[in-house]
């Protein structure tokens, strides 16, 4: 008898049979629904131009730090896994390597993610750990050279609507401008605002990235002014061309409002080389603030994502780069340091504020109350390291009793394995019909209300929040 | 079928059927027992006047922080939510704006409280969303005006035996006295020394209510001398008057132990207006440990709700005063902070310490080892934003297998919504219920040992614990 | 019908009946492996002498401060709990103490283990709440003096292969020398290096210690050189007796990289009486960079056990020493503070560096994601206040979606209390069975698989990551 778990349509449901009755009824009222991906990390290109899928290493392995890491976790050097650089293993080799390392995937999120992708896009036979390497590798390059094995043949019968990307402030959008200018696409890829490297004034492409910025977009004026018109500016040719969001890596959630003239004397010691830690903490704060400012101006939800000491294995990042597994996240306060930004843009109607976190403690310490209070707060959905099973039933746990289902953002794949969206959503909404079937069981919730929050959840959240 | 879930006798109860029936067996054995509500915030005077109550919207709505910061959340002003003030609604125009808002409160601890309200206390007809505003609003009031639906007639039909209030320190408990006199109220209302605002030298009336205190209670005597006999004047009072404990809501659980001359210095640099923040810490701890030592003296149990940054939005503060939804949580350390105060007390049979948090966190890692120590310390019951089903069994789950039952509280409602006195006391059992029936599904506790853990969790504990 | 919960086949496993009939064949498979404790606190002098166990009390009570905390709570004075001392009272009369406050350990972890030692290892005919005190005393203590129940049989009986002990790195060994060379004894017992007391020069006996150490095995060298040099011959002559493990008890997880000389300045300012608590904190952090450093180069697996506020109550410690049930866990951070250790051993593959926490809150935020990018990183099995059913569970549920099953260090029991030993390796086998027939029954792991993967948590894990 088989034991294909990627298939069984009860996957990720609870064990007790009466609430997992409940829970498929759930599923089914949201099943078929459109994907709604309103933050991830796609390359529009790719779509724009088609472009075929590489082979299985290049495409599932190597660019994929959640797999990387687990792999190197187990003692296998990164030189083993990377498809790109001198003396890289040939894609079969990696292949081997990784379907070597795949008993290591069990019980875990991203293990769950291929496991239904081998299932239901590759179609795989059977489960990667009953075949050999070479044979499953075989079947996905198969599939990766069939003509209807494309992203947008992909971004169709996925059934994405909406799918957002991640670009630079000075991102010419080209590739969106072209597709949203296609008549035969229907998809709508939106390009998303992401200005780290410019309010990060130790990014050590900072200096140049705000010079370049001043120089494109600056009206003509410079310093302080013309990087903040610059700014302004870009972000209104991103809304020209249908992005909703702006997106904000920090470190931590701190915002503070400076006075022009500080805040332009802070902007010229960093320009001079001569800003401290403490600088650059107060300049990132006080832009964040700026952020808010121009979102309530012109309506780019702003999205938060702090929390994550970035490249915490300096050897590893000068060897193979960032996003390479070892982003480590810590505590995060947002009470004290979102205060600032909330004390003048928390009840306005033009902002969308949706607070992340990779710190499971301020969901129903901090977050929940803050989203239960101001309008413009929303909960981001559970992201990274916790859109996962348990993670995402603790989230809904820490944070209904205080909010309800209307304060969330709706799920965030935050990827960039295309593939492996229809896998994430679709846990995601088994998750979301696993806690709505609970509390109905509970009698805590009507069925036909869960039949109604469901919807509201898995498709209406995020078009209000994203405003789509 | 009506799905009214508010009367379903299984409601809250786990859906695995045999631990449901298990906790149903439980709970039996505890629904008809008295409620003793140790700290709360009735006012007296409402249940010595039988003071007939307000129409639906100024009862159930305006009042409620609750409920309004939910509503404010999406999108409505408290304008049009308050029914007091210039220009405030007409009381039906709040009530169709709550009903409007009545979907949001799904899956939330407010509308549970609510639904269970409008179905065994109101008995409407059907649930909220089911009925027009109008019409739920005339049920509602309809009742309000029955002669039996007085605070004196519910606090009988509710089967409260305890309810203690809260109190300014000056308060000449005048309602307290009238009903312990009062031979036809049989309940007990208990004051409770609340000295907050007498103890914070940043609290704006500090100086002139502390001039008031020593010139009222202070034995003749000036300064420092003259506040300190002038609390503890104060607290013999309200022992007189069937005081059973002092609360205490402080930013942090700092306390410190001055000697007599810094704190004196302390006092009068705060009075001539002179005091620092870091003086104010100071002090406030100091006066902390001066509370517990009172404590040991006169008995007063001493509870700590620490942890919620007050207003946390200035302009609705300046707009609608405080209380109105946006005190927001922050993390909170007891271990290093009530360290001086444990060192000298800690062990003393007098002092019945109880510790709140709001911060999950510190309910594995510090209370329950400190409550599974000192013998003067007591977990206080999930609190605010936490005493809702799903928190109270993480909290159960958390302090259990370190401290077992004997060291907590009881349940502690803390509202100033009389009429939903009830339904969460009830509420609070059926999860002692489920929490206790896993044990005993999990062959953990005997069912006849959880028999008797279910009574002294709902009803020994708190007679035990603030000495009733 | 007897309600006998310490022998139910089924104890601690879900109630679900499917997931629980999941979890009774899990079990199946682990019920008979050995026990492994690779960290732990019995004497391997009582083991090599074969001493007779004293009395009930002074075995099962008044050495076991996880016991004497809860009745200390109760408000017994520890006068009355302990077994040596000036009018110690007699064991009887301690027993009869304990007996009466048998019923505070309903739900705790230490009742658990407790109940389960009268079932299955003294034979008990009843629960202790349903014998009187003086009954089950006399049972216990006619066990004590059978002629087979001595600790070597009981090591047999118990399944123990290998046992690590907890000793002070100038300890000769003398026990585990002897043991080992026993032809008639063939579990293994092992020393474990622990340097506490050598690394902090806040230690009382810090500096006499460090002379002694020097003088010893300092190679001839003075001062930091000995030091260092004493410390590396120590580990190597633990090595040779056996050690597989070095562990730390430390504040914090802090690690730093000092240059010689900043080292030696430090030590000789220790040594000078001359540190300030910072230097203290540096110079720790500093060691536990050395230590890393060598147990690359002598393979010792590093153990760090931070985050406890030892002897809170300086008064309870003043009259009773040390390990009195007063060591309070707080937050603790390792993201930051394991940073520079890791950056030059993370990836050694000599390096097996395994982190404990009682602050349950870095599990999913901190320890996963660093377990699962580190080669050298394994995460500590819930420890102290969390090897307990609930909190075990919490952990695997927190770990498991991010590092998968291969990353923990194995059950690690920690015990002085030799008989309880079974009971808590039982305990950790029923939850590891639970958590796993969960995921079988919500098809996120195949049940063939979960087979595999029970017998590599119980039993492969500990042998892999511990070198044994």
């Amino acid at each position: 008898m088989s034991q294909s778990i990627a298939a069984n349509p009860d996957r990720l449901l609870p064990a007790d049979p009466g609430t997992r009755s409940i829970a498929r009824s759930l599923l089914e009222r949201v099943q078929d629904l459109p994907i709604i991906s309103p933050h991830g990390h796609v390359d529009a290109a790719v779509i724009e131009n088609n472009t075929p899928f590489p082979d299985p290493a290049a495409l599932l392995v190597s660019p994929d730090h959640y797999v990387t890491r687990l792999i190197h976790a187990s003692g296998v050097s990164f030189d083993k896994l990377r498809s790109t650089g001198p003396n890289a293993p040939e894609s079969r080799e990696i292949w081997r390597t990784f379907v070597e390392a795949w008993p290591l995937f069990e019980g875990t999120a991203s293990g769950y993610w291929l496991r239904t992708q081998f299932e239901s896009v590759f179609k795989l036979a059977a489960d990667l750990g009953e075949m050999s390497a070479d044979a499953s590798y075989d079947a996905i390059a198969a599939k990766l050279v069939e003509s209807d094995f494309r992203p947008r043949q992909l971004f169709k019968d996925f059934n994405i609507e909406v799918l957002a990307t991640t670009d630079d402030p000075l991102d010419n959008l080209a590739s969106h401008k072209a597709l949203a200018d296609d008549p035969t696409f229907n998809g709508r890829v939106l390009p998303t605002f992401r200005p780290d490297a410019y309010l990060n004034i130790a990014h050590p492409e900072w200096a140049a990235k705000v010079e370049r910025l001043t120089e494109t977009a600056g009206d003509g004026a410079s310093g302080y002014a013309g990087y903040i018109a610059g700014l302004e500016n870009r972000r209104r040719y991103f809304v020209e061309h249908g992005a909703v969001s702006a997106d904000h890596g920090v470190p931590t959630p701190a915002t503070l409002k400076l006075d022009a003239a500080e805040a332009e004397s802070l902007f010229e010691k960093a320009r001079a080389g001569k800003a401290t830690a403490a600088d650059r903490d107060a300049f990132e704060a006080h832009m964040m603030y700026q952020m808010a400012r121009m979102s309530v101006e012109d309506g780019l939800v702003m999205t938060i994502h702090p929390g994550s000491f970035r490249n915490h294995h300096q050897p590893t990042f000068e060897a193979f780069g960032a996003d390479t597994g070892h982003d480590i996240p810590f505590a995060v306060n947002y009470t004290e340091a979102i205060r600032p930004l909330l004390q003048d843009f928390g009840t306005d109607k033009n902002l969308h504020l949706v607070l992340f976190t990779l710190d499971e403690t301020v969901f129903s310490r901090e977050l929940a109350p803050l989203a239960g209070f101001y309008p413009s707060v929303y909960l981001g959905a559970p992201w990274w390291f916790l859109d996962a099973p348990d993670a995402m039933l603790r989230f809904r746990s820490a944070v209904t009793e205080t909010t309800g289902f209307s304060r969330s953002s709706g799920f965030i794949d935050d990827t960039r394995a295309f593939c492996s969206i229809p896998a994430r959503h679709d846990a995601s909404r088994r998750i979301e019909a696993s806690f709505l079937a609970r509390l109905v069981a509970e009698h805590r919730v009507t069925e036909d209300r869960a039949h109604e929050l469901i919807v509201d959840v898995v498709d209406s959240s995020p078009r209000r929040v994203f405003k789509l």
